[in-house]
């Protein structure tokens, strides 16, 4: 569409321009939000790095091919409205940041774990320098009244301590004055999946600002994308305090998690059903929180972000003390596979050389996303058993973080010579009529629901053909 | 109203009779709502050990006044009515089971814990003296068909394990059939305050028994009391399932505490305001049940059911592994008023033989409860620096606890001499601009929030002349 920046510079030459940095999945999505505005009408300029995998997500999006694989139809109707209006453009020049008059900044900031044998978390590292020279970059290109919002999630503390001195620093080798910079924290709560879009379009949110003006700043330039009119905007008085928010808000929920996990476990050795009881509880409004059995925590914010909180009291604020219970939770988290392979041995014995079948990569069901799936774990372990393994998944064709291609067509993964069917992933396609037949009519085999896919009817149905295991679950009386 | 036992029975003699074992803050309201069923005309007796204060609340019941303070209307409707009807007797005569169509079992059962230094918990042993005891009491009196419900909150498993072979050792030392045994469970989850009755009446139950009879027969019973046009009864497979949700209700609701506890912390170390964070975060509807700071847990639940859980896996269960996180939470919430004091001195420095007011003694607000408050560690602290402390409580007039006059009169606690004044229970009738008005007028002094009970306009007005501190919170700005 555009050849190069200054075309679409040229082209766009009165808009306002928003450059989003990093294109994930959280960057992908905000840009498409950005240049279909409710209000404005942007330029918007998707900024990533020069690597391999970039370089090919920026040439999609130049190309007209949203690089994410989506269930959400809003995500096709705002590309395309964008390269109708021709005001998205992506690149990895930094260059772009030149002509930013706000920036999204939405690069990653990574966590280093080390676990030990039972994957229970040993050590951790919180890794900024990604994240720093994401912020030199702008320091060096931006105009110094430009607008960063930081959109990553970060130690509580980073805009104060870690974007502030570095832009300061990189304006002032420019000999650029310091005196209208402007920093605005406001943190996503996207859930890739079927309402994608609105989960950032329609979504309260929190945001904050370095100063005042920043803050107001931050507000207006918020009020252009949210839709103010569906859901809140609520300020925080101060950076730290919105930074806060968020890796309090992940840690809560993993916290939530991992005592899902341990009840799970007891529930399991005392012989009943965790998840009628849970059931049960839920009716309650103060227990309408508890969370089911699982096999596990996966995704890039819930496994390491209770940790940037913890290295943040410490290293920022000077604290002697670990937030002990939301790293126990990532640690308890990290071991749910563990636990699940534990679980299906002591049901079904050994299965050493048997052939199984995955239904599900994905940390997460109606998602197509596989980063820190659990399913890794699990699929680890029972390879590790030498088994013969075939996985479906129909939003992952190929697995990325095990490099092996996954199925799209359950015929091909149900053959009848499967020993065990693991499912692994709560996709709702699976709980279907038809996945239920097909398995039905299955030679007799071992069926291991690690999710709680399926209603206590089809359980039924299922275990008078087939052995069957739920996870949390020690009967089915 | 009856002298006798014998005369209570000849004059409900064509009724059913249920008998309450335990005349505490359950068994007493339970008396209640069973005295006043919504479909039988109960004669229902309340049994109790022949104590000091067992016999004192007994006399109470029987000459026409309600032993308990509470702020429900209800209960003396409830209470008169039962006078009117004459179908409730209160003794401490174990012979009253012999009468039983249905025993409800409301009696303790107690976890003895102890604490270091900065009162984290170092160990604990459950006691299960009393509460075998009381089954064994049951065991010698009752018919061998009466329905025998267990309302206490028990170890899972402990019906099982406990109840059923103390009855049946029992029963056969009687050369009693045991084959009509009937065991129930179903626990309460009773809120004293003002809707004390309703939070039985109208409140959804869990309820299972040893074998599908009891189970039956413990629904019929429930269906007499509880209104299921307002709320569920959901039937769970086993005792021990049911056993287990009460205990995982409360150690949920412990494990989210704790959660806010040390998030209070690393707030009050960054500086930031936690309530308004909490505040941001609740929108959610996945994270409505995170908890905001506070002083601390008490009530005789929360601070020992996740004990009696993890107690319950490896004694009953054979497990090698505790409820981890459930223990911990136990431990970073009894340290809660640990922290309080240290917060305060940390703003205030130090109060060594100052004038202190505490307002509130109860464990949680418009309740007279204050059994395992948390203000009973902090006043221990804080008299521990040679203060001299003046205590108001609207609901309670003697802290037995610590043997301790309270006063119902704020003028006589609020005199113009305190140096600090203490807000340690979120009483409603606190909040109130004549109570704000009466702490402006006073000279100078320190205030500590130490449960948030002032709105951020009250707590403007109350700095403009004081000292303010509210708990997990860094600032006001």
């Amino acid at each position: 569409m555009f050849e190069k920046l200054e075309e679409f510079i040229n082209y766009n030459k009165d808009k306002k321009v928003v450059v989003v940095q990093g294109l994930g999945f959280v960057g992908s999505v905000m840009s498409l939000v950005c240049a279909n505005s409710l209000s404005e009408d942007y330029a918007v300029i998707g900024v990533d790095l020069a690597t391999e995998k970039s370089l090919k997500r920026i040439n999609d999006f130049n190309n007209g091919s949203f690089p994410l694989v989506a269930d959400d139809p809003k995500i096709e109707i705002f590309f395309q409205n964008s390269r109708d209006k021709r005001n998205f453009y992506a690149t990895a020049d930094p260059v772009a940041f030149e002509f930013a008059d706000v920036v999204i900044v939405d690069v990653n900031l990574d966590v280093d774990k080390s676990s030990s044998e039972n994957l229970s978390l040993n050590n951790f590292n919180v890794n900024l320098d990604n994240f720093r020279n994401a912020i030199s970059t702008l320091g060096i290109f931006c105009q110094s009244n430009a607008l960063i919002i930081v959109e990553t999630t970060v130690p509580p503390g980073t805009c104060e301590n870690v974007v502030k001195p570095i832009l300061i620093h990189e304006f002032s080798k420019r000999n650029l004055d310091s005196k209208n910079l402007k920093i605005g924290h406001s943190y996503e709560r996207v859930m890739p999946g079927p309402e994608y879009i609105d989960s950032i379009r329609n979504y309260p949110r929190v945001y904050s600002g370095i100063d005042e003006n920043s803050a107001i700043e931050t507000e207006k330039f918020l009020k252009t994308i949210i839709d103010t009119s569906l859901c809140e905007l609520t300020k925080l008085n101060c950076t730290t305090a919105s930074e806060m928010a968020k890796v309090l808000e992940n840690s809560y929920r993993a916290t939530n998690i991992a005592f899902a996990v341990e009840w799970s476990r007891f529930a399991e050795e005392a012989g009943v059903n965790l998840w009628k009881i849970v059931d049960a509880i839920r009716v309650r409004k103060t227990h309408s929180n508890l969370m089911f059995p699982n096999i596990g925590v996966g995704g890039y914010c819930l496994t390491k972000d209770p940790l940037l909180a913890s290295w943040a009291r410490t290293t920022f604020f000077g604290s002697k003390i670990d937030l002990e219970m939301s790293i126990n939770s990532v640690s308890i988290n990290d071991q749910m596979p563990f636990f699940a392979y534990q679980r299906l041995k002591s049901v079904f014995g050994q299965i050493n050389e048997q052939k199984v079948a995955f239904l599900g990569v994905s940390y997460r069901g109606d998602v197509g996303d596989s980063r820190y799936s659990p399913v890794e774990t699990l699929y680890r372990l029972i390879k590790s058993d030498t088994c013969y393994i075939k996985i479906h998944d129909p939003y992952i064709l190929r697995w990325n973080e095990l490099d092996l291609d996954v199925s799209c067509d359950l015929d091909d993964v149900l053959t009848s010579d499967r020993d065990l069917i693991i499912i692994s992933t709560a996709h709702s396609c699976y709980n279907s009529e038809e996945l239920i037949t097909k398995i039905l009519c299955l030679p007799k085999c071992k069926i291991f629901d690690a999710v709680g896919l399926f209603n206590e009817k089809q359980i039924l149905s299922l275990k008078s053909k087939h052995d069957f295991s739920l996870i949390g679950c020690g009967d089915f009386n």
